[in-house]
C-alpha cells in the first residue's frame, strides 16, 4: 500500500535537512508517494501567509507529514500544522550517542509532551491597560489522553520508569488536574513510575539524567525540559520528534531554522533523518526504521560529522554515508 | 543600629542549616536582633495553619527574615511570606566552586526571577467537568520593576551581559508585554543584553553557561532555570536567594525540607549561609557579606565537607569551620 507523505522543507536549514531525510525514505524498503509543500517566512514574504491553505490541506489529506523548520514565523506554521493533523502527543526522544560529546553520557529519555493546552491555548487578552492574561487550560481529557499514550509508550518501548511532571503546588487546579489524572491512569499500568515537580525535576535531569526513562509533561514544561535534554546529549542537531495523532501524523526535528549556517550546505540532518525513523516506526516500517536508526548511530560513531559536531563535512556526505549503511 | 531579623526555621533541615546562618551572622559584626516564628507542617500539624498569623505578623515588621524551609506545605507558607514582605524580585546566584564536583564547572549566574506574577496568580477555575483554567497575569508595572532591578543588579555587580527569558513566539499578548518592556528598559541601561526562548535557553545554559551573566526571568522560568543551573553547579545546597522588595526582604536557601536527611546533623548548610551573607549585603553590612562568603568559599575548598559533597561532616563541623574563619 502506497502512503503519502506531505513534504514541508520550511525555511533555513529546513530546505537542506528534509531532502536528506527524503532521500534516506527513498532508500529503504517502502512504499511513498512524497508530496511538497511550502510554510514560513519565505512564502509568507512572497504569499503574506506562513502556512498557505494548501499545505495546510496537504497535511490533512497525506498519510503523514514530514516538517523541516520555519523562521520567525515558526509559531504560525507549527502550532496550526500540529492541530491539523490533530496530535495530542509530542513524542522527544534525547539519547546520547557513544563517542560523540556530551555534558552527561548516560542519556535515554524520551519525553511526552501533552501537545495541546497549558499556556499553548492562545487565549489571551489585555484586560487593562499594561495588563494581560492568558488562560492556561487543562483539561481531564487531554490529561488522560497524554498519560495514556506515555504509559504505553513505556511499555511497548521496554522502559521500566515513567516519570510524571508537574507544578501542582502552585498551580493546583490546573495542574492538579494533570497529576491526578496521570496518577490514575499510572495505577492500572503494571509499572513504575514517579511524579516530580518540573523545577526540581529540571536539576535531577542535568544531575542524573540516567534515572530517568519516559517523562510524561504538560505542554510548555516538556518544550523546556526536552530542550534541556537535547543540552545533555550535544545540541538539537541530533533530536527528533513526532506529533502523534488518532489517524495522522508529523515528524520534524526539535531544531529550529538555524539561519546563522542556512545555505552552506553544513547543517546536521540527524534530527531529520531520525524524525523520518520515527516516520517510518509510525507507518509499520519498523524493521526499516530500526536500519535508519542504526545507519545514524554508526554515522555518528565513525563519522563523517558536520561541523557542530565537530566534523568538517556537509549535510550530503552525512546523508550518503547514512544511506550506504543501509 | 540594630536590625530586627525573623528567623523562620520551618520544616525538616530547616530546622538544621537555620540556626547554623544564624549562628555566623552572630559571629560577624554587626548588631541583629533575632525572633524566632514558627510555620510549616509541623505547627500546621498542631495548629491547622501553615502560616500562623505571628509569624506572618514578625517578617512584616522585622528588617529581614530568614526562612528554612517547608514540607508538604512549601507554597502555603512561602508564597504569602514573599507576598508579606512584598518582594517582587527573586534573586538566585548559581556559581560552580572550585575543588566541588559540578556538571559545568564553569558557571556564575544570577537569576532575577519576578516574584510575583505569571503562572503564580492564584486564579484558578473549573469552568466545565474536568475543564479547569489558570490565569496568567503579566503587567507592564512588574515586568519593568523586574527588568529595572535586573539590569542595575547587573551594572552593581560587574556583570557585562543581560539575558532576557521569555516564551513571546507563544505567549505573544502576555511574554510579548514582558518581552516589550524589558527590551525597554534594556535599551536605557549601557550594557550588552540578549533575549532568549526560554527552552532554547534551557539548552544553552547547559551546554555553555559559562556564556550567561545575568538573566532576567519571568516567574515559572526563573523557578526551573534556576534549579536547572543549581544541577549545573552541584546540586541545591548551594544556592542562596533573595525575596527582595521595597523596604523588607526574606532570604531562603532554594533547596526544600529534605525529608530524607532531615534529624541526621547531615544537611548541608551552604545555601542557607550563603543566604544569610545575601542579607548582610541587604543591610548594607557589605564587608562582613563578603567575608562570610570567602569563609564559605574556603570550606567548600578545603572542607569539611557534608556528604551531599561527597564528604562526611556534620552541619555542625561545616558552621564551625566557617565560623573559624570569620
Ligand atoms: C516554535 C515553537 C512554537 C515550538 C513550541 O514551543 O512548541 C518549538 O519551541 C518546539 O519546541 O517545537
Ligand atoms: C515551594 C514552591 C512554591 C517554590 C516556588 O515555586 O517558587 C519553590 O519551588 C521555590 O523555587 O522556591
Amino acid at each position: 500500500m502506497t502512503h503519502e507523505i506531505a513534504v514541508i522543507p520550511g525555511d533555513g536549514i529546513g530546505q537542506e535537512v528534509t531532502p536528506a531525510a527524503v532521500d534516506v525514505l527513498e532508500a529503504v524498503d517502502a512504499d511513498f508517494d512524497f508530496v511538497e509543500g511550502d510554510a514560513g517566512d519565505a512564502v509568507k514574504a512572497e504569499t503574506g501567509e506562513a502556512l498557505p491553505a494548501e499545505t495546510r490541506d496537504l497535511a490533512a489529506d497525506a498519510d503523514a507529514t514530514l516538517f523541516g523548520a520555519a523562521g520567525e514565523t515558526a509559531a504560525d506554521v507549527i502550532l496550526p500544522l500540529r492541530d491539523v493533523v490533530g496530535s495530542f502527543a509530542n513524542v522527544r526522544p534525547a539519547r546520547s550517542y557513544p563517542g560523540l560529546d556530551a555534558v552527561q553520557p548516560d542519556t535515554d529519555i524520551v519525553f511526552i509532551r501533552e501537545n495541546t493546552e497549558g499556556v499553548y491555548s492562545g487565549i489571551e487578552a489585555e484586560i487593562d491597560d499594561g495588563v494581560r492574561t492568558l488562560t492556561r487550560v487543562i483539561t481531564e481529557d487531554a490529561s488522560r489522553e497524554i498519560a495514556e499514550f506515555g504509559f504505553k509508550y513505556a511499555k511497548q518501548n521496554g522502559f521500566d520508569d515513567v516519570t510524571v511532571a508537574h507544578k501542582a503546588n502552585v498551580m493546583r487546579e490546573t495542574d492538579g488536574l494533570f497529576l491526578e489524572t496521570a496518577q490514575e491512569v499510572g495505577d492500572s499500568f503494571d509499572i513504575d513510575y514517579d511524579t516530580a515537580l518540573m523545577d526540581a525535576l529540571a536539576m535531577h535531569l542535568v544531575m542524573h539524567p540516567g534515572e530517568y526513562g519516559v517523562v510524561i509533561c504538560p505542554n510548555l514544561a516538556g518544550d523546556m525540559l526536552s530542550d534541556l535534554a537535547a543540552g545533555l546529549v550535544g545540541g538539537l542537531g541530533l533530536l527528533p520528534s513526532a506529533n502523534v495523532g488518532e489517524d495522522n501524523a508529523l515528524f520534524e526535528p526539535v531544531h529550529g531554522s538555524a539561519p546563522d549556517i542556512a545555505g552552506q550546505g553544513i547543517a546536521n540532518p540527524s534530527a531529520m533523518i531520525l524524525s523520518a525513523a520515527m516516520l517510518l516506526d509510525h507507518l509499520d516500517y519498523g524493521d526499516e526504521a530500526t536500519a535508519v536508526r542504526e545507519a545514524v548511530e554508526g554515522v555518528l560513531a565513525d563519522g563523517p560529522r558536520t561541523p557542530d559536531l565537530g566534523g568538517d563535512a556537509g549535510t550530503d556526505d552525512v546523508t550518503a554515508a547514512v544511506v550506504d549503511r543501509l
